[in-house]
């Protein structure tokens, strides 16, 4: 039998595999596994493949995959349909299912609440250990882990946690009240999806409990879909710091549409942003028009002061995206960045005034160097600086912080530069 | 007791805790815990504590909690010491663990070896599920997990994997032969640590077995390191798209002269590329002495050429970090990335157009506008292909492409606006 032979290919394989073929093949594929493997494997297919199968497939078809799938998935899938696609899938679950479903789709993104499931076990505190390991066998098949336990009191506030290891190890007649961990680690439905994700990495966790706001537990976010959301999480900063928008999905498969509008804005507004340097350009026309070899130096100072300040600004948000800086660090981590930025800027100055001396003579060379250790420190400043600013103004410090820094130093260094050539030349 | 009271803190938040102290009463803190919670705060501790540590308290009080740490943080710490501290902590393991220490400890960093563990539970195919149940209990409490357990034969190559769950729900008298997956994934210990994390995330694994080249089991990579791991891998990324070296730990603690070091490299060496902007610069002073006003839409137009380069680059890079995208995508993502940065162009032109008008009447627009399209198009095209390019050439895509990007698109934003203006203008 296929399905025999297939038992031990792992389904996110057999998903890749089979998505790569038309939908009917796909379907015929899919239909040759046995029930619980099908529900695996639909859950590993892409997002626009479980949507494209929910169209076309009959409901009574499809309705016993989607009854199996693991409930995160399946309201993932549920929040990608129409209203009238919704209309016609829910006839096909079971009330409490129904309510399960549209209870956990109702979430906003980006949430605890629209990461978690609700396939969790549960342990009353006042059976015994023989029991509880009873509990846990009866209701694996429709768990999604068994490996930890939640205890919960008869208003299923959460009052424990147990993991499967300890309930093997423990006593037959010990009571669970006795074994468990009674200040366990939880969130709330309403926390970012980024900060559940960093306390399954701190707490080292198989799943982090969700409490509803009446402190009652509504589901688990378990260390798979953790490690997939901090993923996710650091595309996006990567999208951020480059002033492209949220992009869910593979860039592969994005139209042209939506690649352009995710990156069109930022550029439109970083131009009226580099105004300015035109603007600066303009103001010091008598200087460049009197001295034309200042010009070449011109591109080689405004980059260095922009890389300098990519390169503490990246620094900075990905600190503080990780937590291993906070906003009251700011003060200390300047005070080293003007040390460092000092020492960058004098090797800086130090490999342009041969340079300077080469193409201009000894004024150029003065002038070069000493722009150039300035506009290195104010672009490391500036760079340090606008993650925490644009994170004190409650804004994401990856949103274009890149470019945005690079603007700015664009423009300082022209100031700067155009400034220290008119007063040192005397023009 | 002090140990009964703090049984239910979070090791993790024990050892964040107890940080904050000085040594002495950081050790006093530590030594009030049982000796297994001891050995699981130790291991949470910041690296250079651990250090620290070792090398403060006398071997005597220390040797009982390095035997007790993971074998995976034990190794960590053993090359974090100096030889000669080495030698004093040998001596205190048993032959076993310092045979197995020393092989952990021999893998090269970055790779599935240096981060996996050698505490995982293994069992023989022709046991029943009673007997390995037993095996497990008895073992549990020196293993990492026993949620996985590998099956090996003699030669301790890896011929199954069975879960726990699957143990405890079938039948007594099952032989796990029969229960267990027959083609368990696996990577091997020279395997690089991304791909490693990357597999466990593809599959959802609570632990990876890692092979040797004699395809004999030495160690499993648990789903907690391969979260760190990924985390860490992104870091790197975001440091080396802004050109800064590999950086361990908190940049908080990083000292002046580490961060100097990680950035001035490539600082120093884009001066000498923007040289060839200055060059190009140099190249037009006729054009420029004759239309001063041109200058003012310089830094606009090489700024739009480098920030449109940032986005198709960044979105590239990390496509390829991920798995997103492959090399032999290159193709199909520059022909869409034509008809995208064709519109990002045009818009862009749309924008600047007025300002020229405004700024220096209609042949200034002209200029500028097309500029703008061919710069943007130029900037793109190049930011897409350039981690292409890095990958081709077996260096990591992210090393220094944001900055490198730039730079070639104020190289070419120069050329291409002051040629044309050139053209244009009949100068
Ligand atoms: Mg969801
Ligand atoms: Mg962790
Ligand atoms: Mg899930
Ligand atoms: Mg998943
Ligand atoms: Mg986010
Ligand atoms: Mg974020
Ligand atoms: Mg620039
Ligand atoms: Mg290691
Ligand atoms: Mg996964
Ligand atoms: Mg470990
Ligand atoms: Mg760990
Ligand atoms: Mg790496
Ligand atoms: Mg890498």
């Amino acid at each position: 039998l296929l399905q025999d032979q297939l038992e031990d290919v792992h389904p996110a394989d057999y998903a890749a595999a089979i998505s790569e073929f038309s939908l009917e093949h796909l379907w015929m594929l899919l239909a040759a596994l046995r029930r619980a493997e099908q529900a695996e494997v639909f859950g590993y297919l892409p997002a626009e493949v479980q949507v494209a199968l929910a169209i076309k497939i009959s409901r009574r078809k499809l309705a016993p995959i989607i009854r199996q799938m693991s409930s995160d998935e399946r309201a993932d899938l549920f929040n990608r349909l129409t209203d009238e696609q919704r209309e016609m899938l829910l006839p096909a679950l079971a009330q409490a299912e129904r309510e399960d479903l549209l209870l956990l789709s109702s979430h906003q993104e980006g949430t605890a609440g629209a990461i978690m499931t609700s396939d969790y076990a549960i342990l009353a505190p006042d059976i015994n250990v023989r029991d509880a390991l009873d509990v846990l066998r009866r209701e694996a098949p429709d768990k999604e882990t068994i490996y930890s336990a939640y205890v919960v009191d008869e208003q299923r506030k959460l009052i424990g946690v147990v993991s499967l290891r300890e309930l093997i190890l423990a006593p037959a007649t010990m009571l669970v009240d006795e074994l468990m961990n009674h200040d366990p680690i939880y969130a709330t439905v309403d926390m970012a999806q980024e900060q559940v994700a960093a306390m399954v990495a701190r707490y080292d966790l198989l799943a982090l409990p969700i409490l509803n706001a009446q402190q009652q537990m509504v589901g688990i976010v378990t260390y798979d879909d953790a490690m997939d959301v901090a993923a996710e999480e650091a595309t996006e900063d990567f999208h951020k710091t480059a002033t492209i928008g949220k992009l869910d999905g593979n860039v592969k498969d994005a139209s042209i549409g939506l690649l352009y509008r995710k990156r069109v804005f930022w550029l439109v507004v970083l131009v009226f942003g580099n105004i300015f340097s035109g603007a600066g350009i303009a103001y010091f026309e008598q200087t460049i028009a009197s001295y034309l070899a200042l010009l070449f130096f011109l591109p080689l100072l405004i980059a260095s002061s922009g890389n300098a300040g990519a390169q503490s600004g990246t620094l900075m948000v990905r600190a503080l995206a990780t937590g291993d800086v906070k906003l009251r660090d700011w003060g200390s981590l300047l005070a080293k960045e003007c040390l460092v930025a000092g020492l960058l800027g004098a090797t800086m100055a130090f490999a342009v005034v041969w340079l300077g001396w080469w193409r201009g003579g000894y004024d150029i060379a003065i002038v070069v160097a000493a722009t150039m250790m300035l506009v290195v420190m104010v672009g490391s400043l500036v760079g340090l600086s606008l993650p925490f600013l644009l994170s004190r103004l409650k804004l994401d410090p990856a949103t274009a912080s890149g470019p945005l820094i690079t603007s700015i130093a664009d423009v300082a260094g022209v100031v700067l530069y155009f400034s220290i050539a008119t007063w040192y030349l005397g023009l």
